[in-house]
Order: C-alpha cells, then sequence, then structure tokens
C-alpha cells in the first residue's frame, strides 16, 4: 500500500514543515517525518534572496481562463513558456527548443496522467501497460490505477514485463527513490517512453548531457523547492502528443493556475540570470547552494551509517557536469537505506521516532526505505542524531 | 462533439480577451467569440478597486506540499478556508458552518472528477451511472467518460434516465446552459446528488435559501471572474465522501496552487468586508455591480429579440433576494436562444460571425444555442449589432 500525503501528514505527534517558518522546537520525543519529500531545504536560500522574487499582483490581474490563444497550450503563460526554455539552454540538462512544445500542468503528477491519455487510444482492444523499473517511484502505481481506466493499467516492475504489443516505459532519472541514472530496460517494438527528470539538476546530479528524449517531465518543486505552487512542464517533440495532453489538462482542470505559473516564471528568471552573472560580486546561485548543502549532508550521513553499522547506502560514481565545468558526486534527493541484516528499516526506523517510506511501497522488499534528504537543518540533525543512536553488530558498508 | 476550449480559442480571426488588456479594436468582420463563458466582464470591477485586492507574495512563501496538515484537507489554505466560510455566511446562500468540510480544487472542474470518484466503489459490479437533467452543461460527459473509467459512466439525461441500482445526478442551479432553477428529478432510491452552484449568487439570481445539500460545488471564476486562477471549493457533509475527494486530489495534482488560493482569499475576504460595510460612502459591491450590468444587459438583449422576431429567450420569475433585500430578475451568465423557426441557431449566428455554442452540446437540438453574458462592454455592444441585423419573418417571443 501507498502511504499518501494525508497518512504521512497525520503521522502522530508529526513535525510539520511549513515551508513558511521554521518548525517548533524539536524535542526528544517528536516524531520526524522524513517520508515525504517536502523541499523545505530550499527555503532557506529564497529568504537571501530577499524581494527579488517577490511577486505583487494586482486584483484585476490574470482574471482570464486563456493564457496565449495562439499556442497549442492555451493555458501557458508565455512568460514561463520562455523562462521554461531559457534555463534549460543556460543549465544544458534538456533540449528545449522552439520546435519542442511546452506544456504545463498542476506538478508533473498531472502531467504523468495527461501522458498516459496521450500515449493510449480508446481504439485499442485492451489497455496499454505502464511499467518501471523497480524501485519505482511509490505514486506510480496508484496514480494508473486509481479510476480504473480501460486505456491503461498498472503492469509493475519493467524487468520482469514481458507481454507483447505496445506499452508505456517511465524511466526516471535520476531515480526516486535510489538516485540512480537510469534508461529504459524492456526495449521492444511498441514501446513509448516517458523520461521523469524531476531530479535531474545540478544540485542532485552531474549533468552530463542535453537531455533529448521524445517525452521529458521536469518539475518546479524539484528543481527550486517551491513545491506549494503546484507547477510542471513536459517537453514534448510530438505535436499530436502534446495536444492530447493539452486536451487532458483541458478536461480535468481547464488549465493551470496563472498564479503559480508567473511565479515560477519569475523565479526560473531569477535563477538564469544568476547562473549567468560573471560579474566580480557575483551570488551564491540555487545550484551551488543546493549541492553544497546535500553534499554536506551526504557526506555526515555516510559518517554515521559506516560508524553504526546497522544500514547502508547506495555508492554514486563522480562524473564531470557540464554546468559546473568540474567533477561532482552525485547528492541525491533521497537517501536510499538498506537494513544489513535484512531487518524491515522502516519499522526499525519507527522505532526511533523517524518515519520514512518503506522499501515495499517502491516495489522492492522491506529492506530498504527511502529518506528524504530535502528537510530543514534541525529535523536534519536531529535524523541524524538518532540514527547514530541505532546500533548493530557488524560494521557499516556501502552497496 | 463538445465544443473544446482549444477549438473555441483557434476559431478563425477570433477575437481574444485576455482579462489583462481591453481587446485590439474590433473591425466589423471580427470573429467574436461567445461560445466561451470567459467572465472577462468583472474586470473593470476590480480595476476600480485599485490596490485592494493586490497581493504580494515573497520568494521564499508558500513553498511546502502541506498548508494545514492538521486538517482533513491538508492542502486547502487556512486564509481560504475561512474566507470561503465567512462568504456563505455573509451572502446567505449557502450553509458552510464548522461542520462540513471544505474541499478546494484547481476549479470546480477537478472537484467534479474528484466527486466521480468519491460517489463510486470499486467493489461495485458495474461503473455507477452519471446524469443530469438536459439541456445539461456540456463538458459533463466528456469529463465523465475520457478515462474510461471502470467506477463511472456518463448515462445522460436524467429525464429518460430509468436504470435500477445507484447513480450520481448532477443538479446545476441556476442551470448552465438556461439559467432554470433546478432540483432533482429521478429520485429514486440509490441516488447520490451533486449540486453544482456555481451561478447561485446575488449578481445572477435572486438568493431565496441558504442550500444545504449533501454535496455543493462553487467556483471562484463565476464567482467573481477570476476564471484564471482555477479554484473551485465542494462544502461537503460526510466526513467519507471528503476525505475520498482530497485522496483524489492528492493523486492527480498533489494538492491545488497555493499562491491562487491565497489570491482567492484575499479577494472573497474584500467581498465581503464591502458587503459588510454599512457606512456613509459605501462602494458598490461586486454583486451590485454585476448585478446592475448583467440586468441592463439582458434587458438590451431582448430588446433586440423582441424586435428582430427570428429568436426567443427563456423568462425568469422574479423572486426575492434574502442577500440585497428586495425583489430581482434573475440575470443569468449566459442566454439560451432558441431559433422561432427551427434553424441552426448556432450556424446562422455564425453566419454572422459570431461564435456559440449549439444546443446538441447540451443534449439538446440545434435550434438552442447558448451565448455568454460576461464579455467585455466592447464585445458584447458589437454582439447585439450583429444580433439586430438579423432579420426573421415573424415577432419575437419568450418562451
Amino acid at each position: 500500500m501507498v502511504v499518501g500525503f494525508e497518512k504521512a501528514a497525520s503521522a502522530t505527534k508529526s513535525v510539520m514543515s511549513s515551508g513558511k517558518k521554521t518548525p517548533a522546537t524539536l524535542s526528544s520525543d517528536s516524531v520526524i517525518n522524513f517520508a515525504r519529500g517536502d523541499p523545505t531545504m530550499y527555503h532557506s536560500y529564497w529568504s537571501k534572496l530577499g524581494d527579488r522574487c517577490t511577486m505583487v499582483i494586482p486584483g484585476n490581474d490574470l482574471m482570464s481562463y486563456f493564457s496565449d490563444a495562439g499556442n497549442l497550450c492555451w493555458f501557458l503563460m508565455p512568460e514561463l513558456d520562455h523562462a521554461v526554455r531559457r534555463l534549460h539552454r543556460v543549465v544544458g540538462n534538456a533540449v528545449a527548443d522552439d520546435d519542442r512544445f511546452i506544456v504545463v500542468g498542476t506538478g508533473s503528477t498531472q502531467l504523468f496522467q495527461a501522458l498516459l491519455y496521450a500515449l493510449s487510444s480508446p481504439d485499442e482492444p485492451e489497455p496499454i501497460s505502464v511499467v518501471a523499473a523497480a524501485p519505482f517511484y511509490s505514486s506510480y502505481p496508484e496514480e494508473t490505477e486509481f479510476l480504473r481506466s480501460g486505456l491503461y493499467k498498472w503492469a509493475g516492475d519493467a524487468y520482469s514485463f514481458d507481454k507483447d504489443g505496445p506499452y508505456i516505459e517511465v524511466v526516471t532519472s535520476p531515480n526516486n527513490p535510489d538516485g540512480a541514472i537510469r534508461e529504459a530496460v524492456v526495449n521492444r517494438e511498441g514501446g513509448k517512453l516517458v523520461y521523469d527528470l524531476a531530479y535531474y539538476w545540478p544540485q542532485y546530479t552531474p549533468i552530463t548531457h542535453r537531455a533529448d528524449y521524445d517525452v521529458m517531465l521536469f518539475t518546479f518543486s524539484k528543481a527550486t523547492g517551491h513545491a506549494g505552487s503546484r507547477i510542471g512542464w513536459a517537453i514534448v517533440k510530438n505535436k499530436e502528443v502534446a495536444t492530447k495532453m493539452v486536451k487532458f489538462i483541458e478536461l480535468s482542470s481547464i488549465g493551470v493556475s496563472k498564479e503559480s505559473q508567473l511565479r515560477a516564471a519569475k523565479i526560473l528568471g531569477v535563477i538564469s540570470d544568476d547562473c549567468q552573472d560573471s560579474g566580480p560580486n557575483k551570488e551564491e546561485t540555487l545550484f551551488e547552494y543546493g549541492q553544497r548543502l546535500l553534499s554536506e549532508r551526504w557526506e555526515r550521513l555516510r559518517e554515521v551509517v559506516e560508524r553504526n553499522g546497522v544500514f547502508s547506502l547506495p555508492k554514486y560514481p563522480q562524473d564531470y557536469c557540464n554546468f559546473s565545468g568540474k567533477y561532482t558526486d552525485p547528492s541525491p534527493a533521497f537517501a536510499w537505506l538498506r537494513s544489513k541484516e535484512g531487518l524491515n528499516c522502516d519499522n526499525l526506523l519507527r522505532e526511533h521516532n523517524i518515519v520514512t517510506r518503506g522499501g515495499t511501497t517502491f516495489g522492492v522488499g522491506s529492506k530498504y526505505t527511502r529518506i528524504s534528504m530535502l528537510s530543514p537543518d534541525e529535523e536534519f540533525n536531529l535524523f541524524l542524531e538518532r540514527l547514530s543512536a541505532i546500533k548493530g553488530t557488524g560494521k557499516g558498508n556501502c552497496y
């Protein structure tokens, strides 16, 4: 069973991070919630930037359903279209040239479902199979299944998929939960690939190439930490696919919040400006900040894991990042912890008042669990303190 | 076939109203689009209010997925929850006491689909039937059908529905397209009622009672004209239904734009303030403004229709409005025009460069068509001018 947001929210005595205020003082018996990927870590970065990203919206602005009636994606604000293409050009992580279509969604969650609709057909005799290599993002199965669509159905782990005919494979790279760089695994005729590149940004992984797949998903939440805005975008090569996605979003929500789109455009624009700034007083960019903070956290986490001997963590190869112009270590947004002794990892941590998302929700065993690395400092420190207190029999290592 | 938004948007030489600027100067051969319900008429009201509804959002605000982790609807901003309940209390159009649940959605479009999910069950042997009395809102059939759900299916006109077992009936009141005040028509055991009260506001109809149905849908778009914000809300009595709706919104978009929610809260708050203002310099409220403008438009439209003898319009009974404290005439957001001579009404108007939404999309005949009454003045004036030029054989009347 997938641990839903609302379940995570209602965890007893859970400390909430609103992203607005720092959490209430943490006491020794507070439950800390690391099951969610709420990117509250970024709050401090945006605070440092002061008024540069402040949005002012008059009461008579952004009132029409339409954003750009001449555009195939008629609800996409031209400002966001421009800011998205520019940022990808500046970062070099994806091709977003003018011959690609940008489709905006209420988070990439809505766009994932728009793609299931766009890549399936009511004329097929049976629903198209949707697969992803385990461990896969825990929400894919439920998002695919919950409406019992006759157009598509969840078919599980791509590694064990052996059905003939058309299928959709979702490739999440870097992967959620385990941070691995991935390619498609089924590779059969009739396959349609969806690349979920939510974490293909320089703070999480070296940017090794400009991704140029048929369909690529990105989300404001993970790029900058603005999860409350619910903005995602797809870069789509094929016009018919983009048209069907737009139809899906029209039918499911008649477009996407203009306020959020405009705010996202402004914030992405400031990031691009800062990345292109080569002046002597150049500030730390969002990506430098994120990479620095996450690297430090990963280093400290690895130290604790090595010391207490109960868990292990994946190792990631260093690579040359075209964006930063140097070799960098990947520092994924989630730690994919494995219990060395085959214990239920999620349960073990819960006993120590740490809520995580267990491996079974990702299609693998309970000896794994996923831990968000994007919490505020105070919570992350408390997490390490509690993790240190868990003592095992052996010596920790990396797998 | 339902005329989709994107089709309406791409109508040749159509004049677009962005809600931000006044439309380009209208030439005599411009196509004017009255098919959409884009509420651009309200733009001038909010312009008069100046800075009172201006939103300022710092770059580090509204970042978390969570709005109110202790609330069943964990993504609902407390400010919006408060503003919605207060406005319903002030206007007296619906019971929104503290024992009711408020669920926010990306427009009431998302909430309608959340309700289909919440009121159906995967344990039933077949999909639950969804019906509405014709003429029904043109998007209901497609929103119900497009994912080929195994949970629910569109079953057409409620008047001719005769299947046993559970069903969902959508009651739109005042009705879109024809402005009629409605009650359920099937009235059989196992029926679940959804009241879409998008237009139950004082500018459109006299407020005769505080609606208190199990499930009621409202939308920011029609209440105030802010269609670009994509904010709707449901008032729900049953906790289990509200919980399933929240689950639907979690799975389809992980919540709703916080920027839009906060802006809606501010604007609804200003409306409530103005309605409660009894000072000597009291400004015209939104509802007074809307009622005044729509009444004038209806009067002018009726004059043209009576004069040219080709069409007829529904008559609406005057009623006592509890909100304004006087008898008022209904002034619906759409005019439901009927061709007296059985002509295809939509085609006839298209010949005169007026795009409307024809009767067949609402489940009735092509002698009807729906015309938005919420356009900017310049477009509405041009519409009346063109309508005046259509000459028939008889004398117009009202049906």
